[in-house]
């Protein structure tokens, strides 16, 4: 069993080969400069880890990890697009620095570059990946397209937006480390609670990083607080905040919504802390990771195996503060 | 051997089925919307056909066959994108329609359905289909690529002319007949001969196409000739003009092209035939004809199996003249 630390290094440097042909160049030149900013490697490291807890990591585990992080990176591309994002890891977007059409054409081709590394698993487990991989790549289109939908609304419910990150960030959690499992030779049980670690891992850690926007210490946060509260994005925090006022409070909140940026950010943290949204968001968070932790726990698996995992679902959900 | 028509009347009827999720309905139901447009189904009718000279068709070339004719969909999806065009086939196209990210994630879900069609197949051939399709999938994306860097381009050579189409359009019909044969058990020299067939149809339809929006007779054509001249589209017969006139000819024809839409057309027809284009291409298209027919005569199946794909054939690249 490695570290988070170890894993992403080794997975990082193999990461760094081209996964792509060369030419066309106004093509393939767009999606390695996006996979080469980066990042914390979470989904392919957490399959690693699932399968590192049933059998020593082969060529199949690495190729579903690729596949992943591949997957991954088309999500964020699209995702730039539609929100017209200029930044992404503090770097230009490709939409951005080429153009849409090409931002459009590289996550396309990282999604299908994601099967042909699939396509390479072993015959005899390739099916259930390949099922496991396709619902996933589905909930997430579906969690993307929620997160537009609730745009336009002027109420979401807790439960629908937690069914929307869900689908938009836990499922690829969940499913990331269910792959690596299975292709461990892990039991239907196993794989089923190692899902459901990775599943309320994702909430808990979305939640979280909803708390970071609003109340984060910006020293360690490394941004000033409150960018969700600017874009009047439908956040747990806010979503919480509607449900449970008063009438006149609700009518409050939406009013400061609509205030000018300079004052808005203090006077909805303000209203936030006044209906205890930052107690409740935290022990929400903290439900979300016991739960997962219980799944953690009742894997078939010795506990001394498991530890990198909790350290690694502490840091997630930790992490800075 | 059943004909084009009868497999196309069986095909729509079996794809008519839903084929997504029932909900987010604001993302599954621009997605029917579309695929309700209907079209000619010539890609998963040819499947099934190369299936049909080997084998009477079974589960596994329908699925590859829907696999087939929902990529192409999300394919025309993100293509209206990137053209920003209205319509398609006489109807709204997505993103007009609904939004730009409701038909981004459209096309991103019809993609990952077509995956899951296919990972239905016997897992005895399942990795070769998988191997063609992404191979496809990704020249494809290629193709659309290079159709967008010409338009930047002042001069194209017939060569990366030809090289763009066949990416764009040839390999997905080539690839077409090619799963279907893989899927009947054909030998690996019939495969390539039918992908061969495939690849030069292909090429021959779209230096049709290029033909006829040039010099198609409007009433057979559907619609009035020149739309590729009103938008300076890069066509193989624009490509061959200015490959083979004078510096003088290449200077005036740049000129034309950026005279006023309601000379324009005319002018550059005229130009086009002064220079012989016309006969120029019927007698490429012929030529690419020529050489698909004799793929398929080369392909070991007794020439009374093979008299529907010649018949296709002919009505592809025949069409309206």
């Amino acid at each position: 069993m490695q570290t988070f630390d170890t894993l992403s290094g080794i997975f990082n440097e193999r990461f760094s080969k081209n996964h792509f042909n060369i030419s066309p160049e106004s093509l393939y030149e767009p999606c390695n400069y996006f996979l080469s900013l980066g990042g914390k490697r979470v989904r392919p490291v957490i399959c690693l880890m699932g399968h590192e807890l049933f059998e020593p990591i082969g060529e199949d585990a690495w190729n579903a990890a690729t596949a992943i992080e591949l997957f991954h990176n088309f999500t964020l591309v699209h995702d730039d697009i539609m929100d017209d994002a200029a930044l992404r890891r503090g770097q230009q977007t490709v939409h951005s620095k080429y153009s849409s059409s090409t931002a459009l054409l590289a996550g396309d081709v990282m999604m299908v570059a994601a099967y042909q590394y699939l396509s390479k698993i072993k015959v005899n487990t390739l099916k259930p990946i390949l099922q496991i991989f396709n619902k996933t790549a589905i909930e997430v289109c579906e969690g993307q397209q929620l997160d537009i939908d609730f745009e336009k609304k002027d109420r979401v419910s807790l439960k629908d937006y937690i069914q929307m990150i869900t689908l938009k960030t836990s499922v690829l959690l969940a499913a990331s480390i269910k792959i690596g499992a299975v292709l461990g030779g892990a039991s239907e049980g196993n794989c089923n609670h190692l899902y459901e670690f990775g599943r309320n891992l994702g909430i808990a850690f979305q939640i979280q990083d909803d708390y970071l926007d609003a109340f984060g210490n910006p020293e360690k946060f490394g941004k000033e607080p409150g960018g969700d509260i600017r874009q009047n994005k439908k956040t747990a925090l806010l979503v919480y905040a509607m449900e449970n006022s008063t009438e006149k409070g609700k009518k409050e909140l939406q009013d400061l919504l609509h205030t000018d940026p300079e004052s808005k950010v203090a006077n909805v943290l303000q209203f936030f802390r006044n209906c205890g949204v930052d107690a409740w968001a935290k022990e929400l968070k903290q439900q979300y990771m016991d739960t997962a932790l219980f799944h953690l726990e009742e894997t078939a698996v010795i506990s001394s195996r498991k530890k990198n995992l909790t350290d690694l679902a502490e840091f997630l959900v930790q992490r800075d503060y």
